[in-house]
């Protein structure tokens, strides 16, 4: 049962693109729907759809941001693969009013079309690269589906998974921070809970807007902003929380130096941030995904901990 | 407030198709986080999202299905371009178990970033095609935004209602028709509500599984079912529910003549429909886009007493 004083969605940001000069052709949008398409105009391009849904029984006044990683969309805070509750439901349940994000060019933000305009062509992920990038097994390993042991990811349930995957430009890094932030302006004051990529995309976004954020989790960052991002972002506590198995791989290796470089900086600058490793704190096991992972809900109760007791 | 006895989301459907021979290359998803793309390997193409919202208290059995139209995706139904609430929460307050799909290509199903696959392009639209298309009023009034007189859609909004809008191709109607069916079959036993190019594919998807299907409202459908398609479709009852403004267009001329025989041919092959035109039940103004005209509520009110008097 869900109690809701209120749900729905809104799309925000963007910017006008003209086309002219171009030939018109005839298309059939159906049979027999034939209409002379005309491609010249003014397009709407980069604009960004949150989705929110607010416990009637609030019990955090901030607004809880949920923002996807590169290749997926809002859709992975949801559902885990093999079926379980999301961690949109998860925040929910524990009082949060959750703003869910399709950023530019994802799921229902959709993309430009119009060619020229972003620079590069989209690339789709196979379950190859995921297995490597997401530290569910080694790569030898792939083929007989053997993950690392402890592993808590629903490896049974890759296919689901990889239903959730969508094409993602390599391009659009400024467009995509401009999209959050327009989202932030929507939305007001916040905590942030931002993904692989979109930890990139979002800490960025979140040290442009220090008024509005209370609190920024970076699930396991691609990146961190450079030191005039990490400046201007001393105003809000950071968390860099970093699933299992980082020294597997050479990418996660650095990735997690990485976190504790930028959590040293903001620190350095007067700033609080802590890095947390969640095999640490009681959570083995942990995948790059672990919003999905065997253990989510209990790992999603130990930040709304985090979440209540620091922001 | 919203009580709901559950709600969230999957994706369904979809095929695999395998990459080989082609070369890697360097790519960086963030700074600093270059890997090498491999793009050869399995990709997932043509899952469809489905989010659906279970009332607390339901008062019809079958669930309802919201299918959008071409260049839109299912967050057309949450919101109308002015703010007010889509018809997803109009008929959940009636009390309705509803469905909302984002077809093939568009939203959170993702689209196929694999070159060769579909044919063709993604084709996006300019508001100057949807003043049109839509119905909101002559293209030559456009610049100046003067609409049909009596319009009710928030002319006001356009730029809003353009951030809805995403790219489309035209050469995936068979995969979209699997995907609804895919969809269709996860779901159960249901009434499905499509629009535009929706209430083509829909209306296939539904023909093809009469089992399921307990009614079918097309709601200016973009095309209809050949006639085998038809003769599958006689076992439920079907509404062509049809705007205002029709005669201004040879296309939506066209369009509801089309309608009146598609519903012919059905009561003729000993099956039930009925084509009712909004002005004739007390909606003047209704353009293509009426689930988010200025009389959007009375007209869900209608449509669930339709629904209800006649599934």
């Amino acid at each position: 049962m869900y109690e809701l004083e209120d749900f729905g969605s809104f799309h925000v940001g963007g910017r006008l693109i003209e086309v002219s000069g171009e030939p018109s052709r005839t298309v059939a949008y159906a049979p027999g729907m034939e209409i002379e398409y005309d491609p010249n105009g003014r397009f709407r391009i980069e604009q960004v759809y949150v989705q929110y849904f607010v416990p009637r029984q609030r019990r955090f006044e901030p607004a809880l941001v949920l923002l996807h990683g590169g290749g997926l969309t809002g859709a992975c805070w949801e559902t885990t693969p093999d079926g379980r509750a999301g961690w949109l439901h998860h925040f929910l349940a524990q009082g949060f009013a959750v703003h869910v994000i399709d950023n530019v060019e994802r799921g229902r933000s959709g993309f430009c079309a119009v060619e020229g305009v972003w620079d590069g062509v989209p690339l789709a992920r196979t379950l190859e690269e995921a297995w490597d990038l997401f530290r569910f097994g080694h790569p030898d390993d792939f083929e007989a589906r053997v993950p690392y042991p402890g592993q808590r990811f629903p490896i049974g349930h890759l296919e689901q998974f990889q239903r959730q995957f969508v094409p993602r430009w390599t391009s659009t890094s400024e467009a995509q921070v401009h999209g959050v932030s327009a989202a932030l302006e929507r939305i007001g004051p916040c905590v942030m809970v931002c993904h692989s990529q979109g930890g990139y995309l979002g800490s960025r976004a979140a040290a442009a807007h220090p008024g509005l954020v209370r609190g920024l989790v970076c699930a396991e960052a691609a990146a961190y902003p450079d030191a005039d991002g990490l400046a201007a972002g001393t105003g809000f506590p950071w968390l860099m929380l970093l699933g299992d198995y980082l020294d597997r791989t050479e990418r996660w290796a650095r990735g997690s130096e990485a976190a504790r470089g930028c959590a040293g900086e903001i620190v350095r600058l007067g700033g609080r941030a802590e890095v947390v490793e969640l095999p640490d704190v009681g959570f083995a096991g942990a995948s790059h995904m672990y919003m999905m992972d065997g253990h989510s809900a209990g790992i999603a109760a130990w930040l709304g901990d985090w979440i209540r007791s620091r922001c």
